[in-house]
């Protein structure tokens, strides 16, 4: 087969497409024939050499993808070789065929097409680990998404505005926000511009935000905190802002607020699958219901990757930067 | 009736037993003639001028106390003048009599005296919201208790220890470390002699722990998030450390961690009848089983306030240091 493989790190020329060998399906996995990939901000990371894939994973990028099942290992059942899936990887999604763990896999949502598809597994997976299950965002609450545009904010926006929660996005133009809003976010921050500490006091009367989904870390951290509301909850999910920053414990304290970070890459097999059931029970049924959409930016060929990540590199995009492998 | 009052913030001498009013029980609340109240840290501050009441409550220090319902406000049930309780309080236990929202009051455990039950309300609720409630701890995790052998350390070992949780606590002398085993403590740390995060490290097999509870603040906070284990959660209840402290954000997130900071004091009364309801329901069956004791240092007459104070000055006591009313 032929992937994108990263003989040095470097810029976008160091993906390189090339041909290697077919993965083969352990036990416990199923053989993906890739119909599309992703790009995240994670695969730039790796490829400047700053994020090697987990050990034992594909030294590929591409952490999702959609495709048909061509294979299956010993010890799955519940999927069937020509399944049309998607799915949640730990790399090697910028490939023609991947080998994936079945609790990683979906199957492609009612009314989505198949290289749509590829642009769910992981925004749909962090949004709702971080949002849901560790910060615990309750209908009638407040979520700040820093970075609404993305593709991260497009859909915790949706998934926010589907629980009934009010929510604050920030970007950097008036495009970005325009969207955001069509995606029904109540509160537009243009963070070259305004101050998102101010805007979201004033928009919730003096309250904050009772979650905030932020990917800038160091950079906002203590902005974060002062945006947050009392009982609120900060998940960092990028440290796009710096690595480390200062935290006020006192301000912390007395809002009885808490600061978590997490990375869905790392995480062992078992919370990822769980992570995939409870998307596929809470989310699935939301976007077969029309309430939920991925949001698409531009479709790009597999083996011109490297201008994915210019598109992410220059920040000009609005949600995601799919690759169609076979075009 | 008598109380401490604060005229002027300043040291122990600060501290003025003085003639008062006599609290009225507003609606929802019970009077009660107190027998016992218990000095906290917060006193401290609160002597010094750094903590003020919460709006509402009384100028009082004591977060709380023991004693007999002596009259009962419109809207409360389930109490009778003559029970005998413990209250955790906004403020206003050291005094012969306070008035208590009755979410707040708990009987007298069995098998608990009336004046040794003013031990336990304030270090049962902080150890159970925080390390139980906001924490999650679990059967077979590692708990690291920062300050073992105080008020609030000695309950959360025997807690820890009830529910099947392995405990690490750090102290100053070799005599607190020794109580903290008697305690059920597994992992001991002299602080003044070793470090911590080595000691957890090396104790738990390098996984480290799995909730911290600290009172440190700033000056542990990079130190805790090293000690921490992958999922861990710390739990800041203290800041006597300090109040800002660089937070290492990257390490964070490789740990998929999270950091808390809680007070009790400032909660709403619904949260700390929320609080003190589950304490009733999981705590107080320990307490009458013989499983978790309340850990006293010494007793004093409460009109010596100022003593008391100066014992968690000097930090030379274990446990709690109880103040007697009508000695």
């Amino acid at each position: 087969m032929h992937a994108i493989t990263i003989p040095e790190p470097g810029g976008p020329e160091a993906l390189v497409w090339a041909e290697v060998p077919d993965p083969v399906p352990g036990e416990g996995e199923v053989l993906v024939e890739v119909a599309a990939s992703a790009v995240n901000r994670a695969d730039l990371m790796q490829r400047m050499g700053f994020y090697d894939p987990p050990p034992g994973s594909s030294p590929y990028p591409g952490l999702e993808c959609s495709g048909r099942i061509a294979a299956i290992g010993t010890g799955v059942s519940g999927w069937a070789v020509g399944d049309e899936v998607c799915a949640l990887l730990a790399g090697g999604g910028y490939a023609e065929k991947v080998a994936v763990p079945a609790g990683q896999l979906l199957p492609v949502p009612e009314g989505v097409g198949l290289t749509e598809a590829a642009a769910l597994p992981e925004v749909v997976c962090t949004v709702w680990s971080n949002v849901f299950m560790v910060a615990h965002l309750r209908p009638g609450e407040t979520l700040l998404v820093h970075g609404g545009s993305s593709g991260i904010g497009t859909m915790a926006i949706q998934l926010a505005k589907a629980v009934g929660a009010k929510v604050a996005v920030t970007a950097g133009t008036a495009a970005k926000l325009e969207r955001c809003a069509e995606l029904g976010a109540d509160i537009l921050v243009n963070y070259r511009e305004q101050d998102f500490v101010a805007e979201v006091e004033r928009a919730t009367g003096g309250a904050g935000a009772d979650v905030i989904l932020d990917n800038m870390g160091a950079k906002y951290l203590d902005r974060n905190v002062r945006a947050l509301a009392v009982n609120g909850r900060l998940a960092i999910i990028g440290l796009q802002g710096g690595v480390k920053g200062e935290l006020n414990i006192g301000a912390l304290l007395a809002k009885r607020a808490a600061v978590s970070a997490t990375s869905l890459r790392a995480r062992p097999l078992e919370e990822k699958a769980a992570i995939v059931a409870a998307v596929r029970e809470h989310v699935w049924p939301l976007i077969a219901g029309g309430h939920v959409r991925p949001v698409i930016d531009r479709e790009l060929p597999l083996s011109a990757a490297a201008d994915g990540h210019r598109v992410l590199e220059e920040s000009g995009h609005i949600g995601k930067v799919l690759l169609i492998a076979g075009s």
